[in-house]
């Protein structure tokens, strides 16, 4: 298979009981991962790039949460506006967007 | 905040809208978790490992699939018989388990 040169973690609440009740579910993280999947498919990037939802990543307070790996970058708070700049900082051009960063 | 040495992901095929019925989870994944969640606890390696719940992650045929990053090492049809070999070879010593993962 042909491995993803990121893989976008962003922690949609989602429990595996089926229940989406969390914290970065409420602050609108599904519109987040709608809005990677919108920026990548623009940038034709979907060959390099994997979105995927998870569930709670345990620092709900910073939520919603995004995590890059294999970089292993945690990103706090992220909005629907952050979006496009951690695609183009980040995901086109390899730099991490240190406002955002959980360091 | 202090990053976990490996973050293993298993998909639930939890879905951003809530439901759960895709086949990793028809394959008793969640299973597969608890007993990941379980061996961590068992061998006191929380501090190091995080295990995390996912949606679908496009390889539905292989599932249950394990991911462990940083590594990027990605792995198929995991049962829960097989989580204590990867939580003991790669883990914990740093080797894959060649004979689930996918190439």
């Amino acid at each position: 298979m042909q491995k993803p040169k990121y893989h976008v973690f962003v922690c949609s609440s989602s429990r595996v009981t089926g229940q989406q009740k969390g914290y970065c579910f409420s602050k609108d993280s599904v519109s987040v991962i709608q809005k990677f999947m919108e920026e990548i498919e623009e940038r034709e990037m979907g060959g390099d790039i994997l979105v995927t939802n998870t569930g709670c990543l345990g620092i709900c307070s910073k939520g919603p949460v995004v995590i890059v790996y294999p970089d292993g970058v945690w990103y706090k708070e992220v909005t629907v506006d952050d979006v496009s700049e951690i695609v183009e900082e980040h995901l086109e051009n390899g730099r991490v967007v240190s406002r955002l960063e959980i360091k």
